[in-house]
């Protein structure tokens, strides 16, 4: 999944989860140990360099938010992971990306027939381990969030190079594919604290906008690079076929003539330079705008937050939110 | 998993699993509401092109011996099977096979991407619909033997072209890539049925021990083909570095002169064609001796059978390992 590609290397700054995080990842380490031997090392590679453990810590920060965080909420952050980490493995073979964060791929170093079968034995591990929580829904949830996962890159996939993707068919994919983990992190995490059932779908809610947002994020840092304003630096996505929303929006904006010829040189697989921008002056106004709706999903996101009492998590919970925003910024004034 | 490769038309002709098969592919086929609306027809065309319900048919078999076959054993047989068409969907990207029973394999239409994401959507689906069932375990125990399906195949990876691979190694692979889901199947059926600890304990036997036959069956026919005499067909396996039980018995039957020849061949990925063999007496006796471990390990399934109360599903459940034993006597006089 794309939603790693471009994060920030600590989008978790908060002192109040770094010792929870410790423990979940020295459980995740753990899980080596679960493995028959042949396959603990690649598993401990797969650990060393991939996953930001973001879903494991809003898990941790639900809970602390409802003053209930047990060994539960570290097992539901480590098998969120665990699928994690078994999607990235996918996905990586699906783009046929040879690094991530800096180090190569499975796929690189073992092959992809190698990687599809890593990433198999892992999810299979992951939901194998999931039987183990008390509630049965538990495990039926987290089920159908990795479903939904796959089902959002099929969808991704049928939908490449198709120019009439609109607003609506591209979050209906990265709902799934990015908004489904995060929101099954926040809203079981509310179960297993014995929240009620509106309590457990408002953190849902706030789950699925920031997973939402977060995907908006990282599609548009994709398009403009890290130092490239709109128009230098080609996306991958892009390339892949991948209409996301700043195209989405250029595509709506310019005249019907510009239109044409966006979309030839997306077809054609020709990078959208400053040359072929020439004269469409709102170029910039589809990355700002596509940035502003990740910021209106934020804050949709933060006013599912008000019926938690104030605490230390509650309120990480709504920095992680601004902290987000601000990334946002960041990416529109390049 | 090449299991299904060469496996006879129709493993399980008796009367009395017909009725049950037919009502568990209505189910199967039924699963295709239960997926996204996009999902839909690729599932129907993987439901068409493959797999042939033996897990299933074991699951109606084995209750109907313990004279209590019911809702829960049709969900058990439709999930077991909706994990081995995602293993087969796997599978055939790693081979890189076109063709499964006559019709292109999915990653022959739709791509290998496509297909990871298919298998990971069906693996999904399918551990989604094992939370339903009302003991926990049952669920663990199908993520359990999903997880020794991927593991097996990893290792079977690992040691490709290597020449070392015992016979030890060779039945851990197939004990796992194949054996496991067979004995999910007989083990939880029993389980469902209200089988006693050690009654369930037979059937995980009875259906390990038959799918380890089943597997060492499928591995002589790769290399023996259809119609011709070892030596005259070079099998895929070997062509993918898979060594099988009949290539490691040549291998240890023949003199150091005749191994270092035979080794340098399978390295060099040259057929071991007749001219390859002449002088070598005993590759024949290879093939039989692979065939009789194959007997041995039906007669020992056969065996847990006996608590069973004579009735037509017990019955069945002997006919198959004398259905095999059949084929594999064939095979050895080919």
């Amino acid at each position: 999944m794309s939603s790693a590609k471009h994060a920030p290397k600590s989008p978790f700054p908060f002192e109040l989860v770094n010792g929870h995080l410790t423990e979940i990842e020295k459980e995740i380490r753990a899980q080596a140990d679960l493995f028959e031997q042949e396959v603990r090392d690649y598993f401990t590679y797969v650990c060393d360099t991939s996953g930001k453990r973001i879903r494991p810590a809003l898990s941790i920060l639900v809970a602390g938010a409802l003053g209930n965080c047990n060994r539960e909420h570290h097992r539901l952050g480590v098998i969120l992971e665990l699928i994690h980490l078994a999607t990235l493995i996918h996905d990586d073979i699906i783009d046929g990306a040879d690094t991530r964060r800096g180090a190569p791929t499975a796929n690189a170093k073992w092959g992809n027939s190698m990687s599809v079968l890593l990433g198999d034995c892992l999810f299979a591990h992951a939901m194998t381990e999931a039987t183990a929580f008390d509630d049965m829904k538990i495990c039926r949830k987290i089920g159908k969030a990795s479903r939904d996962v796959c089902t959002g890159e099929i969808i991704q996939t049928q939908r490449r190079f198709d120019l009439n993707l609109e607003r609506e068919g591209y979050f209906r994919i990265i709902e799934m594919k990015t908004g489904a983990l995060f929101a099954a992190a926040t809203e079981l995490s509310a179960a297993l604290a014995g929240a009620s059932e509106s309590e457990q779908k408002s953190l849902y809610t706030y789950g699925m906008k920031l997973g939402t947002a977060y995907q908006i994020y990282d599609d548009c840092v994709d398009l403009v690079g890290q130092e490239a304003a709109i128009g230098k630096t080609l996306g991958t996505d892009l390339q892949r076929g991948k209409l996301t929303l700043p195209v989405i929006n250029l595509l709506e904006a310019v005249s019907e003539e510009q239109r044409a010829a966006i979309e030839a040189l997306i077809l054609a697989d020709e990078p959208l330079d400053a040359t072929a921008l020439e004269g469409i002056t709102d170029h910039r106004d589809a990355l700002t705008a596509a940035t502003l709706t990740a910021s209106e999903l934020l804050n949709e996101a933060r006013s599912e937050l008000l019926f938690l009492p104030r605490n230390e998590s509650k309120d990480a919970l709504a920095q992680i939110t601004y902290y987000l925003d601000g990334l946002l910024a960041d990416c529109a004034s390049k």
